[in-house]
């Protein structure tokens, strides 16, 4: 039974688990053409905090995980073409969202020009490989830790 | 302004954004007294799934998340005593839920009687680190990869 019904989010109750439903999400392990990862910093009003993260955002009606990524990839951070590979699939917080994340991995991008939605304000940084290694414990999004440990591991 | 309040969490709109206000959460990188890993398998209804995860729990108002931890673990393991460390810190999903997470790790600990809350059914599951290391990928909850990840890093 849906409970409260938002624009970001929507609460149902279901054999009395309260769950916040919303829609799926992805995020971008993404190399450029030197070889560094681009991260996007952002205001994130939930956790009173600037984070940095994977370039992320979430799967519209009927898209494809790896349609959204690359959509949003180009959108925040307007990398484009490039090899793409699925890397990891979770969720994010299984005691009460139903949000399950893919993450995928993609290098060799191409440089342009980012799109950023009306009111996103974003900040571009690029690590060097050794940086990631370096600092990824400084990191406070899960599934931006999933993603550079779990690509760290594979290559 | 508080636009829909449950038991397990709250939705706040604050300048227009949606948020999901639930308490502080903690999970275990637990190691029993082989040096095996101790997960919980549990039923997941936000998933939809029967989920392995790390011990984990929500921290009580007033509760140190060290606290927290050490009852969590016991109550779902029976797991005791043993030599405790902060592991790591991050937010599951800051894009609208505000739960930050503390993961901790603690070794050889000492067995002892679980004590699990009325209604609450979960399956102990012990991984020798070989086992970690082969199968990590194969987990689905975000702050189990992440625990594991980095505690596999760290030594």
């Amino acid at each position: 039974m849906t409970v409260w019904e938002g624009k970001r989010f929507t609460v149902t109750v279901e054999d009395g688990y309260e769950i916040a439903r919303t829609p799926d999400a992805v995020a971008i392990v993404a190399l450029d053409g030197d070889g560094r990862f681009v991260l996007v910093r952002q205001r994130r009003p939930a956790a009173d905090a600037e984070l940095l993260e994977l370039p992320a955002g979430l799967v519209d009606d009927g898209e494809a995980p790896l349609e959204t990524a690359k959509r949003e990839l180009r959108e925040e951070t307007g990398l484009q073409g490039g090899t793409w590979r699925e890397l990891a699939g979770f969720w994010s917080s299984p005691g009460f969202v139903d949000e399950y994340v893919t993450v995928f991995a993609a290098d060799a991008l191409d440089e342009g020009e980012p799109d950023l939605d009306e009111g996103e304000e974003l900040e571009v940084v690029r690590w060097t490989r050794a940086e990631v290694e370096a600092r990824v414990g400084e990191l406070r999004d899960a599934t931006t830790l999933v993603g550079l440990l779990l690509f760290l591991r594979s290559r």
